[in-house]
């Protein structure tokens, strides 16, 4: 689908373009001006995405943040990026979330409680480390 | 805090390290393996930090997930970024959350209702599309 955005077959609300990416509004906004930042280049998620698309992403996401933190008056700003069904992707075509907050809870209904207060054991935590460093360290020597 | 973490005056669970960013082990994890990538150099949040940084911190979270997602064989991932305490940033220092999820949920207790099925105002929507694409084109002429 949003592959047909690019093209231009699907309509969008749109916020910017350069010649890697673009940006649209949500149609289903979390927040006041909700939007999304997209690789024109189709990739599903955040596995297969190629560094140099991901990287634009992030540099247009993170100059449209700015000016909507300022044009849209927000308090804050979130960026999300859902990969895999289980982590809440529905259009598998990788997108990052830029979501202006607000104290004034009309124009915010994000919801995203970690419930602070549950850290896990400490050794359960250090053993994950050493699981993910331990297999970085083999990707690093292969690469 | 975080600042200390990189210099080593606080303890942390590290997962990876370059010359520009260091990944540790959240210890109040949303979901199993939820670790952090930050900058080694401080920026607060997402409006202050320089573009290289930005990238090298993103791109180490992409490297990192993906060898979670096989490591700790998660069923997808998210990232979350949140900038400004609006948006639950709790610690000051750029940090980019690398958040595993499992369709087993005794591994994920994150949510993050966004409630869909209230699209905006179709109308509501375009302007604020409007807003931001005529900042952002003045933007890029002043740059
Ligand atoms: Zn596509
Ligand atoms: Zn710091």
């Amino acid at each position: 689908m949003f592959c047909g955005i690019v093209t231009g077959a699907v309509p969008c609300a749109k916020v910017a373009e350069d010649a890697t990416t673009l940006a649209f509004m949500d149609i289903d906004p979390g927040a006041d001006g909700h939007l999304l930042v997209i690789p024109k280049q189709h990739s599903a998620d955040l596995i297969d995405i190629p560094a140099d698309a991901l990287a634009a992403t992030v540099l247009a996401a993170q100059r449209i943040a700015r000016v909507a933190l300022s044009e849209l008056d927000a308090d804050g700003v979130n960026l999300l990026q859902c990969s895999g069904a289980e982590a809440w992707q529905t259009v598998f075509h990788f997108h990052l979330h830029v979501i202006p907050r607000y104290r004034d809870r009309a124009k915010d209904r994000l919801e995203l409680p970690f419930e602070p207060g549950h850290p896990a054991d400490a050794a359960a935590i250090a053993e994950r480390a050493r699981v993910l460093a331990a297999a970085l360290e083999t990707t690093s020597l292969e690469a």
